[in-house]
């Protein structure tokens, strides 16, 4: 299954900068770049010892292209485990070009995204989900998703589930072994170990399946759906919220024209803010689709942040009963969505109001997002509706959909075996069962793969990985 | 001069991708970077030798931050002639971040634009018109200009600069000496060959101060303006320029709102073409703003191109004398300017009308911007309108206005020198005039230099060169 061409792609981010970094992999790779390479000291390149560095100028014949660093890289010694080339030239987009287009007239083929990591995998230097890890490093923006893929990638995910799967085609081996001796009903596979075995995989796999949940939504970036009429301070509260952390911020238009989803860190989780129309507007127009459009959002979301102008909320009596017939309705429509009131500009009340706020409406969170006051406390409370544990505890969590449906699908494999044997079923019939859980575990890692597979999972890459 | 502290800044481009390069320059980067780095062989990075490369971990006490490979270049083999780190990570915007953190946490400072580029000019790596043609290298988007910034990179320009400053160094000292001697009248200077080599001082100045002419529009651009009302098919003509070369284009919003500056590189060499209005409307108010606007363009222009929609012409009879009148205007108006005609859309003509156009207009060029006719014709004029016989014979061409206006204060007092030997000027007085001479020089390769002009330089490069 290796390959026997010779693969060129740029591996820093496009653009101009200080340098830039073009990579080479394949069995030429070495002897390719020697040409097209002179050293200030005269060394030839196929001669040099991996993992070492050599000053020069790549050469086109007679025209100098750049003064560059050439890193040796030798089979297997490498990321994909082949000969690999890593020219770190200066980072003008003509010169990057240049050297590309240089190579791929000397032998080299542009490379397809995620090809260097695809090789890597077909060279054994990593599994398949670690392999899925590298693209989620890479997409990581917290430190939740940094934390997790990193996990993923050093192999604590896979090692998990490869430790299972050997035991289980261990037991697999000897049920198999028992029909070749069928006709002298023997038994080489302990019963009692194995049920405890079949438990012990159930449970590792339930738990694995569960921490999806929290897995994928830290992976999205958790969301939190913002109920409020516009200039209550939705993008002041943002603000805030993002100023208590040097984080990376990034807008996304949302799906529709009217919502803006703004993603901010919290404690090194991403939150993903959803804009919703306010409900008060709504209670005209119940059958509306903005107010369709607005439960759908807060269906979706994790937590409902309800934001309310505490000024505006002051300048009726009835807006305080009007304020909670709202959020009762709300409550009723999602009775398992975490609510919370939050009462904003509060910096401009006088105390009176405050304490009439406090009053009628104990639980809503008083803030100033302008001040700053209560947004530590609006993070907490954030932070303290999404169960983390497993993240904190350092667990392994599942965010990748693929990885899911391979889990629950060996699953319930494994407990069609614990049905097959608590009711005695035959061994030949078993053994079917665990081969079947034994594929989807193998799934996994990239022990059992095809091609399609494989082209589906690299086509995510960035090219020059 | 030498700095002590530590720098650290990301050299490859912001953004996303496969890899990013983090580099550390100063004289602890080693030391500062071994406890951070676990090999994954257990090395000690302190005891490394220089240009070789190493995988491991980034670690912030119990924290993994990421898997990367680590280089060391040793003082002085390193781009910055200190000790240099790089570290090869994935190309996580959070995870560049938390590294360039980390390393700022345990004694690194953020690098200042260029920085590394000032600390290798400091060390006597590169000399100053070197460490500029570095900048210009980084921005170079075609051919010519990476042509130009690599042969001053690679020393041709500072090589020329200094062998004249040693001679006129070698006689400044005779001169000087005579000074000491000047109650014996003695010449140790000999009269004959310092005119010689004042004669050739000037020549080469003369020609590189020339070289600016040409020099300073291939480095921005060689303007091109486009006279042509809206529809002829400006853009589409940009459009056909272009695909003739797999070329880098940008787009710059003009100055004015109005108009769009095209960038289109054409046999290595980068055109600008600028929007300008058409003449024809411009004939009814010629006092107004708009036309001095598009006489403005014009002027600041290397060529003008007319393009006219070879159908409107057509409509009427008139057409082609109005036509004629409005190129005259232009011709009377920019007498030095290049004119080039073009009739564009020929393809909806049919034989007669080809044949009306060429006998009326015979200095035309009959172009189909959207079959392609024509084009090819077009860029070879465009490029034959410039000369570019100092890029083609790799002659030395000055880029820089800082060199230009160094050049030409040198020229200035050489020729002052001149002046003095032919009028028997005394040798106290024409060595002021030689060391001021000698100063400009020294200015152009950094021998001589300030705090300030350093600033200016290093201040337009990029962070983390």
């Amino acid at each position: 299954m290796k390959y026997d061409d010779d693969i060129v792609a740029l591996a820093t981010p496009s653009g101009a900068g200080a340098i830039a970094v073009i990579r080479i992999s394949g069995a030429k790779a070495i002897s390719l770049t020697a040409p097209l390479f002179k050293s200030i000291r005269g060394k030839d390149l196929k001669k040099q010892k991996s993992h070492t560095v050599h000053l020069g100028h790549i050469v086109d014949a007679e025209r100098t292209l750049d003064e560059v660093l050439v890193t040796v890289f030798k089979d297997p010694h490498s990321y994909t485990g082949e000969n690999v080339i890593e020219v770190s030239c200066h980072g003008s987009l003509y010169i990057q070009q240049e050297i590309i287009q240089l190579f791929i007239r000397n032998g080299c083929r542009m490379a397809n995204p995620g090809e260097f990591t695809l090789r890597a995998f077909l060279n054994g230097k990593l599994d398949l989900s670690q392999a899925e890890a590298v693209a989620d490093l890479i997409s990581s923006d917290n430190e939740a998703n940094h934390k997790i893929a990193m996990q993923q990638m050093r192999g604590g995910f896979s090692n998990e589930i490869k430790k299972l799967r050997e035991e289980l085609l261990n037991f697999a081996s000897l049920i198999e072994l028992e029909l070749d001796f069928s006709e002298e009903d023997v038994e080489f596979a302990d019963r009692t170990q194995f049920k405890d075995l079949l438990s012990r995989i159930q449970e590792v796999l339930k738990k694995l399946i569960d921490s999806f949940a929290i897995g994928n939504v830290i992976k999205k970036g958790i969301p939190i759906a913002i109920v409020g009429e516009p200039n209550v301070g939705k993008s002041t509260l943002l603000n805030a919220l993002l100023n208590e952390e040097r984080a990376i911020v990034s807008e996304i238009a949302g799906t529709t024209r009217d919502t803006i989803e703004d993603e901010i860190s919290i404690g090194g989780i991403g939150f993903r803010f959803i804009d919703t129309a306010g409900i008060r507007e709504t209670t005209d127009v119940v059958e509306s689709i903005g107010i369709k459009k607005t439960f759908e959002k807060i269906e979706n979301s994790e937590v409902v942040l309800y934001l309310v102008d505490g000024n505006q909320l002051m300048t009726q009596e009835q807006n305080i009963p009007l304020l909670q017939t709202a959020t009762e309705k709300l409550q009723e429509k999602h009775p398992s969505k975490p609510l919370v009131i939050v009462i904003n500009k509060i910096d401009a009340l006088h105390e009176k109001q405050l304490a009439t706020i406090s009053e009628q409406l104990p639980e809503a969170l008083l803030m100033s997002a302008k001040t700053g006051l209560g947004v530590e406390q609006l993070q907490n409370k954030l932070l303290d509706f999404i169960n983390l544990g497993a993240l904190r505890n350092n667990e392994t969590i599942v965010t990748n959909s693929r990885h899911y449906n391979s889990l629950l699908k060996a699953l319930e494999e494994v407990e069609k075996v614990q049905l097959g044997l608590d009711e005695d079923l035959s061994a030949d019939l078993m053994a079917i069962d665990i081969r079947q859980a034994l594929y989807h575990f193998g799934e996994i890692t990239g022990e059992i793969s095809s091609d399609d597979l494989l082209g589906n999972i690299f086509a995510n890459f960035c090219i020059g990985k």
